[in-house]
C-alpha cells in the first residue's frame, strides 16, 4: 500500500508572473496538513518566498519524501531530470493549460493533494534516456533526457546522414533533417510533430524516427529500450545533438551519439482515478471531428 | 546451447506450381543429414509427394521437433498459427521474393539448413494475438492472429464508430474506416500500409491504429501487450472483424471484439548472423533515395 | 456588380427534428424582404410546410434565381449536385456545427441573408467530377460528384489492384484498400482522413490518392482537372465505386471507372467578408497546440 | 510545330571528375549535326575545354537558342534559374542516377539529342517562385526558386512561429520546425520528404506545408499560384530563409518573406515519348511492394 508523505519540496516556475502567492498558499496548505515543507533554493531566491527552509535538489533528495512542482510540462521536465537520481516522487500542478505530465489545475490542488499526501494516489514510472557524445575515443558530453535525444542538421546545410546501430547490429543509414530517439514520455512531444506514434508509458521501448527523411520508407521504428543505440555522424554541416533542452553543437563526421536507458526512473504521483488515456483525449482533442 | 534436431515436418504452399520436386529434394537432403522426415498430410496429398510418413499438424507437434515451411509469408502465417500450440520451431524457405518472416531463398537452403539442424541458429519468438467476438453475452467467434485483428466498415457504409477500452480503462471513440490491432510481426504488414510504425519483435506491445480516421489527431498508439483491448461497435454497416485471414462478417451495434496476448509464441529459427534490421532494409529498400 | 435576387427556392434537411418552424420563419423573412419564395416539393411534403408554391429541382432551376439550403454539408452536397445543371447559386444555413460549405449559423441568417439577397455577397465556384463505369464497352453507370469518386475493395478481400491512366498516359498500378479522386471541395472530406492535402477551391485540379497503399511511396498526387482519369480494375473482390453518396457495387476485373471535370460548377454565395481560410482554421482547429 | 535548333550552349557540372571528355565529345557530336556550339565560360575555364566560343549566361541567352546541361538535378536547378530570364530551352543529360528533371542518360545522348535538335521533342514548362525578404519596410534580399522557399528555425531553437497570409487574407499562424512553399518541380524534392503531395507540373499552384508542425491538423495545402504568399516571422531563433540553394540567415521577429510566381518559366525539352509519370514511377519505385 502506498505510504503517506511527511516532507515536501516545493519547486516553482519562478519566471512565471504572480507565482509567489501561489507558492506560499500551497506551502501553508501543506503545513496545515501536517507536512513539513522545504523550498527549492533557486525557487525561493527567485520568487522572494521567505520563512521556509530551503534546499538544493541534492538536499531535497535526502530530506524530503516527495516534491510538488508548480509550472508546466517544461518546468517538470527540468525538475524531473534533476531529481530522478533521488528517486523522489513528483506531483505536478499546472498554472496554465494542462500538460501531458502536469495534470492538476492550480485551482484544484487542495482537493487533489490532500488524498495524495495521505497515501491515496496512482503512481506511474517513466523511463529516461541517458546518452553521451563521443569523438576520437573521448566522451565530450553526457546528458539525461526524459523526452528525447535529437540529432539534427544546421539550417544552411542541405542534408544530414547518420548511421544507426543497435547493440552492434547495423540498422540503417538515414538521410534526413534529423533523427529523434524518444521515450514514451517524449512520444507525445516533438516526436509526435515529426510523425511518430504514441508510446504508452508502460512500453519498454523508444521510438526512433527520422525528421523529413529522404527515403520515404524510413518509417518510425519502436525499439526495445534494453539496447544501446549508436548514431554516427556520416555527413552534414552544423550538426547538433539535443538532450531535452541541452544542446551540443558542431558535431563532426565521425562523432557518435550513444543512447541507452537510464538506471533512474521518474516517479509521478497522480490523483486516484487519473487516466493516461484521458490525458491523451484532452490534449489531442480526440473525437471532435476532422481536426 | 541450442540443441540439434531429429525429426522435421515439411509443409509446403501446395498451390505453388512445380513445388513437388522442391519438396522432395528438400526431404532427401534432410534425410541425408540424418533427420527423420514427415510430411504435412495436406501438403503430401495436394502435391502427390509420396514415400514419406504423413502427419496432421497435431501429430507434427507430438512427433516432430521442428518444421520446415516452403512458401511465402502468407503460407508461414497460416502454419505458424496452427503449430503455435505445439511450440514447434519453424524455418521458412521462400520460393519467390524474400519475405519478412521467410528468409531463406530456395536456392540456398542447403547451406542454411545444415547448421540449423545441427543446432547452430538464431531463435526468435513472436507474440500472437488471441481474440473473440461477443454478442449479447455470448462468444460467437474466436481466433488467433500472428499479424493483426482488423475491424472495418463495409464498402457502402460511410463510417464506422468503435469504442476502445483497455483493461476497463476508456481509450477513445474512433470514427474511421477501420481499426487495426497489430503485433510486432503485423506491424510490417497491413498496419504499415495504414500508416503505423514498425515494432521490433522484442517489443511487448501492440500497435493500435485507425484506418483513415476522421479525427486527424488519432495517431497510432503502442500499447503494452499485457492488457486486454475491447473494441465495441458503436455504429456502422456491414462491419467485419478479420483475424489474420479469418473474417467474421455482419457485426452489429453492441458487438464487442476482445483481443489479448496469446499464451503461445511462434518460434522462428534463422541462420546464424540473421538480422531483423537487414530484413527491414531489404524489404523496405532503405537508403535508396526518394523512394 | 452582383445583382439582387427575386425568387428563392428553399430546401431543407427534412429528416431534421423541428425544422418546420425554422423553414417557415425563413420563408416569411424572405417574403418580408420582397423575395418570392418556392419550396422544394419533397421538403414541403416531408415537413408539412404549407401555403407556399412548391417546385421540383428542375422547376426551381427555371423559376428561381437562388436557393437557400437549410441543413449540414451532407444536405448541401445532395442539393448542389441536383441543382448544378441549373446554374442556381446556393446559400447554406447550418442548423448544427458549421460545415465546410454551409457556413451561416441558423441563429444569424437574418443578418447574413439580407445583404446577400440585395446583391452584396462573395460568390465562389466549385468544380465537380463527372464519371462513369464501363464494362465490355458498355457504360453501366454514370454519376456526378462534388466531393469525390472512390474505388475500394470489399471488407473480406485482402487487396485491390487498379491501373490508373490519365489521358492515355499510364500513371501507375496501385495496390491498396482503395483509390480516391477528390475535388478541392472533397479534399477536406474523406480524402483528408486518408492522408491527402487540402486543395484550395481555386486549384484547377484533383487529388488522386490511395487508401492504405502497399507501396509506401505512392503519395497523393495533384493532377490538372483538364485530363480524363481512367481507373481500371486489375484485381480485387467486392470492388465498388462510390460517387459522393451513390455506390456501384460488384465491379469486376476489366471494368473501368472514368472520371473527368463536369461542365457544371456549383455556385456558393457567402456573406461579404467570408474567408476560405477562416473556415479551415475553424474546422481544423488550427493553432491550438498538439491536437 | 517545334522548330529545329541552330546554336547550343553547353553547361557542365564542372566539379564532376572526368567530365571534360564527355563535354568535348558532346560538342563535336553537335557540331557534326550542324549545330553551332558555345561553352558556358565558367564550365570551359573549370574543365579546360578549349577550341570553342565561350559565353556568359546572359550572352548564351542572346546568341544561343537552346542549352544542353550535363550533370544532375542540382546542376540543372542552378542553370535553369540563371537562364530562365532568357527563355532558353534546356535539355538535361545525366551522368549518374537519373533525376526528376535531367532524364537523358549520358550513354544515350546521341539517340536522344539528334531528333531534339531537329525539332522533334516534347516541351514542358515549369513555373518558378520569386521572393524577397523585407525588414522595416526595406527589401533586404530577393531570390528565385525552381524548387522551393523554406523558412526554418535554427537547430538550438525550440520553435518557429510564422504568420501566413495570401493576398492579404490571413491563412494561419504556424508553429513548426519550418514552412515550405514548393513549386510543382519542388514537390518531388524537399517537400516530399516533409510529407507533401506531388504536384503535376501542369498545376498552377504551390504546396504550402509545415515541417514537424505542433498542430497535427496543419496539413499541406495547395494554393493557386496567382496569389502572393506572405510569411511573417512571429517567434524563433536563428531563423533563416532558403531560396533553392541561397540562404538568408538571422531573420528576426517582424521580418517578412514574400513569395509569388515569377514571370519567367523554365522550358525543358524531352525526347518524344517522355512521360512525367514514367519519371515518377522510376524515381519513386512505384509498385514494388512494401517499399
Amino acid at each position: 500500500m502506498p505510504s503517506a508523505f511527511r516532507h515536501a519540496a516545493i519547486v516553482g516556475k519562478y519566471q512565471a508572473r504572480g507565482i509567489r502567492p501561489v507558492l506560499e498558499e500551497l506551502a501553508h496548505f501543506l503545513v496545515d496538513l501536517g507536512i513539513e515543507v522545504s523550498f527549492d533554493r533557486e525557487t525561493a531566491e527567485a520568487t522572494g518566498v521567505a520563512g521556509f527552509d530551503t534546499v538544493t535538489p541534492a538536499q531535497a533528495g535526502q530530506r524530503c519524501d516527495f516534491a510538488v512542482v508548480v509550472g508546466g510540462d517544461g518546468t517538470m521536465l527540468g525538475i524531473a531530470r534533476e531529481l530522478a537520481r533521488c528517486h523522489l516522487p513528483l506531483v505536478g500542478i499546472n498554472q496554465g493549460r494542462l500538460g501531458f505530465i502536469t495534470d492538476i489545475p492550480v485551482g484544484q490542488y487542495r482537493e487533489a493533494l490532500a488524498p495524495i499526501v495521505a497515501g491515496d494516489y496512482e503512481e506511474e514510472h517513466r523511463s529516461m534516456l541517458e546518452g553521451d557524445v563521443w569523438r576520437d575515443g573521448q566522451r565530450i558530453f553526457d546528458g539525461l533526457s526524459l523526452n528525447d535525444v535529437v540529432v539534427s542538421r544546421g539550417a544552411s546545410a542541405s542534408m544530414l546522414e547518420v548511421r544507426v546501430d543497435v547493440d552492434g547490429d547495423f540498422v540503417a543509414n538515414i538521410r534526413a533533417d534529423g533523427l529523434i530517439v524518444a521515450t514514451p514520455t517524449g512520444s507525445t512531444a516533438y516526436a509526435l510533430s515529426a510523425g511518430g506514434p504514441i508510446l504508452h508509458p508502460g512500453i519498454a521501448g523508444w521510438v526512433l524516427l527520422p525528421i523529413a527523411s529522404h527515403t520515404l520508407s524510413n518509417r518510425p521504428i519502436v525499439l526495445p529500450d534494453a539496447g544501446e543505440v549508436h548514431i554516427g555522424i556520416v555527413a552534414g554541416k552544423d550538426v547538433s545533438a539535443n538532450f531535452d533542452m541541452h544542446n551540443v553543437a558542431s558535431l563532426m563526421h565521425g562523432d557518435q551519439v550513444r543512447v541507452r536507458r537510464s538506471a533512474f526512473k521518474v516517479r509521478f504521483l497522480h490523483p486516484r482515478g487519473w487516466s493516461y488515456y484521458a490525458t491523451l483525449r484532452r490534449k489531442l482533442r480526440w473525437y471532435e471531428g476532422v481536426g
